[in-house]
C-alpha cells in the first residue's frame, strides 16, 4: 500500500453500479480499487475484458487490468463495496463484516434491519453510531455492514431533512424515474422509446419505509423512523440518469417559501460530513428557473452528489409542493455508499486507518 | 352536397390539430370538410403543399387539394372546427358564431365565458341546452360557440365523472403530458432527449379550472362547478401522444375499489351520447395489468376517443389513486370537437342537418 | 373449421413476432390461429396470461383465451408460421414439415438451404416452385419449408428487384435499423436513449447473402444468385419499427431517375400474387418530398406491407442513391410470411385448401 | 488585462454555438470572454437573462454577469469567435476583420472562399500561411478571417488525412447526426421521437466540397483541393451530440488494415499543433469493440476533442470501410474555433500577443 491509500475491493464489479463506482473511486484521494468479485462468467478474466463497460467511455485502465475474481472467494482488502442484487447479497454481506470487512451496500436486502444505518451522510450521519450496537450485538470488532437508501427515496429524503424543523406531517410522492435504476440491461428499449411506465417494482414500498428510518431519531439505542405518512406513485421515464420527484408536503407550521428556501440553502449536514471528499458544497440546490430541475440537464449538479430543487409552490391540498432531482446512479448509489466509507474513516470506524 | 354530408370548415387547417381534425373527418359519415383556412403563409396553394403534414403518412387525397383560404375571408360552410391560436380565436370565433356558423373550438380563450358550454360528451352532454342562453343573450339565431376542454384535463374529468356519486372532496394530479400538445414545432428535441421539463406553460390553472366547471351542474340558467379542490403539476416527457396523469382523489363516501371499478366500467354518458358516431363503446376502461395504462401502447383506446385507467390504489393521505391515460389531440382535442359537433347536430342546433 | 378458415399454429407465439402473427391474422379471410406453442415457462396458461403483449393494446380476445401448448408437441393445423429462435428452428421445422405441415418461417436456419424458398412473393414469387423439388427431394409429401427473408434485405430486395432490368452490378448499403428487429426484451434501453449503435449482429452477412439468393433466378431445378457485388453496414436506432436503409447503386445501363421512378411505381409482381389478401396495391410506393421516407411517418404504407422510397439522386461513385424504407415486423417478418402462405394456398401447396 | 489573458468577444453568443464557445473558455489558459454580442432581444440584459441556457447546467457565474451588447457595436476584444448565423456573418466578419480583429468563425459564409483558411488544425494547419496572401490582398494588417469546417465533414476529414499517403481516389459517406447540429430551437421533438430525417439541409453539399478544401494542399498561393471523387447522404438522429459517419473509400495503395490503423494511431498534426491547449492527445482513436464507435459513450473522447474510429474492414466496393465519430459541436465547432485561434496565437498572428 505505497501510496497510502486503503484497499477496496467491489462485489458485482461488472454490473452498472459496480462501474459508476470504479468510475467515482477513479483518483479517490483515501480509497483505491485492488479487487474485484463477479459470477462466474466474468471471474478469471481482466475487468477489461469481463465487464460490458455501459457507463461514457471505458475502464480506467489501471483497473481495466484486474483480473475479476470470483464472488464468495476470500476479500482480503478491509473495505468493501456492494454493488450486489438482493439474492447474492443476503448471505455474502454479514459474512463478510463478521469477518472484519467494513460492507458498504447498495442493495436493499439489509436496509431496513434495526441495527444497520441507513445513511445518507448530511442527512442522518449521527446514525453512524449504531454501529457501535451492531458490533456489540453481533460480536464483530472491526466489520460493520452499513447500507445507503433506494435512488427514489434519496431526492424526497434530501429535500424533507431541512423541513423537518417546520414539522413534516405528511408527504405525497410522484417519481419519474431514470432508466440507470434498472441496471443493465434493466428495461428494454421496447418499452421506453415514446412511452412511460407507471410502474417500478418495489419502489414504492421502498419509498415509503425508507424515507422514515432515515428522518428517523436515534436514541444511542435505537432509531425511531419519524412518525409521517407518505404516498408514493413511481414511473419510468426514458431518461438515462436522475430520478425527478414530485413532492407535496404538509406541515405543521407555515413556514413562507423564503423561510423553506432559507432552509435548503443553509442545509449541510455536520461540520465532520462537509468535510468529506465526496461531499457537495451544496447538499440541496434551488434553480430559480421556472423550468427546472431537468433530469439532463441538472443532474451532475454538485458533481452529481447535490440535489436540484425548484418550482416551490403552494399546493391546495398539502401546502406545499415542489420537483427534485437527484443522480440515481451517484447520489443515489455508489456515490453515498462512497460519502458513507468517508465517514466510516473519519469517524474511526476502519480499523487502523486514518484519512489525512 | 350531393353526398347529403355537412359542409365544414377548418381554421387553423394546417397546424398539428388541423392536421389531426382533417385526419379524422376522413369518411365521417355525416360531415365533410370542404372549406381550409390558414396564414398569409398558407392561403392559396393547395393544402398538399401548404402543409407540412406531422402526422403518420400524408394527407387524405381529396383534402390534399382543396386550396386554403385566408383566414378572416368569408366561410360558407355551416361547421367551423376551429384549430387556431388562442390570439386569433379571441376576435374570430365570436364573429363567425354571429353570422351563423356553428363554431366547435379548440382555443382556450372562451373555454371559461359563463355561456360557453365547455363539453366532454359523456361527462356534461346536458352543458349543451346552455346554447338556448348564449343564442338569447347574443341574439344569435343559428350560430354557436362551443368549447372542448385542455387536452390535460380531458383524463381527469373523465375518470373523476363516474366517482361524482361518491362525493370528489380533494384532487392531486400530476401530469405526464406528450410533445404533441405544443403543436407542432412546438417542443424543442434538445429539450426532450434525455429529459423531462417539468413545466408546461398555462396547463396546471386550465387544469384547476377547467376541470370544475366540467364537472359542474347546469341549472338551466347556469353552470356552477363542482366544488372541489384540486391542485395540478404538470410535466412534459418524450413521449409523441397521450397524456398520463397521476390523480390521488379523496372522496365523501368510502366506495371499495371494486365499486370504484363498476362505477367506471358502467360509465356511459346519456344513450343519445353514447349512439354518437365518434363515441367510444367504453369511455373509461380500466386495464388490469400491475403496469398501465401506458402511452404508446395504450392511446389508441377506443380509437383514440377512450379513457384508459389502471393502478387503482388505496393513496395514504387523500384515500384513493390511480393513473390515467387519454390521447391528447383525439379525445384531448379534434376527437371531442367532432363528437361535440355530432352532438350538436343530433339535438337539433345545426340548422336544417338531421343526421340520419 | 365451421368457418371454413384454414386452422394455423405458431410456434414462437409469445415472443415479439409471434405477437405481429396473432396480430395480423385476426380478421384474416383466409386463416384463423388455432394453436400457439412457446417454452414451458409459458405452456399451459391462457395466452392472456403467457405473453408479455409488447405490441399495442393487448392480443386479440379470441386468441387470448387459448391455452398455449409446448413446443415439440403435437400439432393439428395444417399450416405453421414459425417465429422461432434459430436454434429451435433447426430441428422442429423440418420435423414438422417432414409430418405433412406447411412451415413458413422467419428463423433465418435454412434460408440459404438450397431447396428452401426464400420468398419474397412480388420478387421471386416464382420460386415457389423450388417447393416440388423439395417434396420431391426430401420426401414430403403435403408438407413445405419456406423462409421469408431478414429485415434488413426486405427493402433493399424491394427496390432493387424493380431494377433488375437496368442490370445491377454493384450494390451499397447502410442501414438504420428498428429496435424490433432485434425482438423482447432485446435491445437495452441504457443502449438506445440518445445514442447509435453501429453494429447489428450478424445482418451484414444475412443482407449480403440473401439479397441475392431472393434477386436470383429458378431455373425449374435450382436457384442461380444475382451476381453482383453487394456490402453493407449496419446500425441500430432509437427507432421502433421501421428499417432505413441507404443504398447506393450501380446498374449496367444508364436509366434516368424517371425511368426508375417508372420502373418502382410499376412494379407488382405477377397477378396473382397482386391478388393475396396481404398485398399491398402499390409494393413500391415513391414519395416526392425532400425529407422522407421516415421511420415514424411512413412504416405504415401499405398497412406495412409496401417499402417507401425517396431522395432518389445520382452517386457519384456508384451511380444511383435512394433511401428506402420497410416494416421490419410485418412486411419485414411476419406479414412476409402470411403473404407467402397465401400464395402457397393459392398455388394449390396447401393439401385440400382452396381459398376462395 | 491583469491576469495576462486576451481578451475575447463572441458573436451570438446566446445560441447554442455561442454557449459551447462560453462553456469552453472558462479557465482557458490563454483567452478570457469579455463581451458578448446578440440581436436585440437580448441586448441590454446580462447574459444570465438573455440567455436560454440549453447545455447542461449553467453558464460560468462571471460571464453570466456581463451585459449583452447589440451585434454591429464596436469590438474591443482584439479576438472575435462567430457563431453567427451565415445571413449575419456575410457582411460582419469581414469588417470586423477590416478593423483589425482575428476573426474566427462557425459560419459557412466564407469557407470555401480562395484566401479563407478552412483550418482543422492538426489536418492541414500549414494552410494557415494562406492568411499573409489573404492580409496582403485585402489590406488588413492585424485583422484575418479563419474559418473551421461543418461539423459532418469533420469526421470524415480528420480521418482521411492519415489516409492521404495511400491516395484516397473515392469517398462514400452516410452521416447520422446529432439534432445540436441544428442548433436551438432547431429539430423540433416531433419529428426526432421515434424517428429519422434521412436529410440534413445543405450538409451533403458542404461535406462535398469543404472535405476537399481541407485536404487540399497549399503552395505558399493557393490551395489546391484534394481530387477525389466524394459522395454524402446525411440523416438526422436522436442523438443529442455526436456526428456518426460510415465511410467507404477507395486508396491507390492497398494497404493492410493494420497500416491504416497505424496511420491513425501515429497521426497528429504538426509537434506545434499538437502542444496548444485544446489539442488532443490523439487526434484519431480506434475503438477495438464490436460495436464503436457509439454518439453517447464516444463523443466526450479527448475532451470532446478526438475523433473514434472503429470497425474498420474491408469494402466489397470501395476496399475499405469504417465508422467514425467527432463531438458536433466541440470538435465540429466552437472546440475547432478555438484551437485554430491558439494556432495563429503561436504563429504571431494575433498582435501584440504571445501565449506562454
Amino acid at each position: 500500500m505505497d501510496n497510502g491509500k486503503l484497499p477496496v475491493a467491489i462485489l458485482g464489479a461488472t454490473g452498472a453500479v459496480g462501474q459508476r463506482f470504479i468510475q467515482l473511486l477513479e483518483d479517490h484521494p483515501w480509497f483505491e480499487v485492488r479487487e474485484l468479485f463477479a459470477s462466474e462468467r466474468s471471474a478469471g478474466k481482466p475487468y477489461r475484458e469481463a465487464a460490458n463497460w455501459v457507463l461514457d467511455g471505458g475502464p480506467p485502465s489501471r483497473v481495466g487490468e484486474l483480473v475479476v475474481q470470483l464472488l464468495g472467494g476470500a476479500v482480503s482488502s478491509p473495505l468493501v463495496f456492494s454493488a450486489l442484487p438482493k439474492e447474492a447479497a443476503v448471505e455474502l454481506e454479514p459474512k463478510l463484516a463478521a469477518q472484519g470487512k467494513i460492507v458498504c451496500t447498495n442493495a436493499s436486502a439489509y436496509r431496513m434491519t434495526p441495527d444497520v444505518p441507513l445513511l445518507l451522510a448530511e442527512v442522518n450521519g449521527d446514525h453512524v453510531a449504531l454501529l457501535d450496537r451492531q458490533r456489540a450485538t453481533r460480536g464483530w470488532s472491526t466489520g460493520a455492514l452499513i447500507a445507503n437508501s433506494n435512488c427514489t427515496a434519496m431526492p424526497v429524503v434530501m429535500t424533507l431533512a431541512p423541513l423537518r424543523q417546520f414539522g413534516v406531517k405528511r408527504v405525497h410522492v410522484v417519481s419519474q424515474q431514470a432508466i440507470s435504476g434498472a441496471g443493465y440491461p434493466g428495461v428494454p428499449s421496447m418499452d421506453m422509446i415514446d412511452n412511460v411506465i407507471p410502474y417500478v417494482s418495489g419502489d414504492e414500498e421502498k419509498l415509503e419505509t425508507e424515507t422514515l428510518k432515515m428522518l428517523g431519531t436515534f436514541d444511542g439505542e435505537q432509531i425511531t423512523p419519524l412518525d409521517t405518512r407518505i404516498g408514493a406513485s413511481c414511473t419510468r421515464v426514458p431518461v438515462l440518469d436522475g430520478h425527478l420527484v414530485h413532492v407535496s408536503v404538509e406541515l405543521e407550521e407555515r413556514p413562507t417559501h423564503a423561510q423553506i428556501r432559507e432552509a435548503w440553502a443553509c442545509f449541510r449536514g455536520s461540520p465532520e460530513v462537509a468535510s468529506l471528499p465526496s461531499s457537495p458544497a451544496l447538499p440541496v440546490v434551488y434553480l430559480e428557473q421556472h423550468d427546472r430541475p431537468q433530469p439532463r440537464r441538472d443532474r451532475m449538479i454538485g458533481a452529481g452528489m447535490a440535489t436540484a430543487v425548484g418550482r416551490l409552490r403552494d399546493c391546495p391540498l398539502l401546502g406545499y409542493k415542489y420537483f427534485a432531482l437527484s443522480h440515481n446512479t451517484i447520489r443515489g448509489a455508489a456515490g453515498s455508499s462512497i460519502q458513507n466509507a468517508e465517514l466510516l474513516a473519519r469517524r474511526g470506524y476502519i480499523d487502523s486507518f486514518r484519512p489525512n
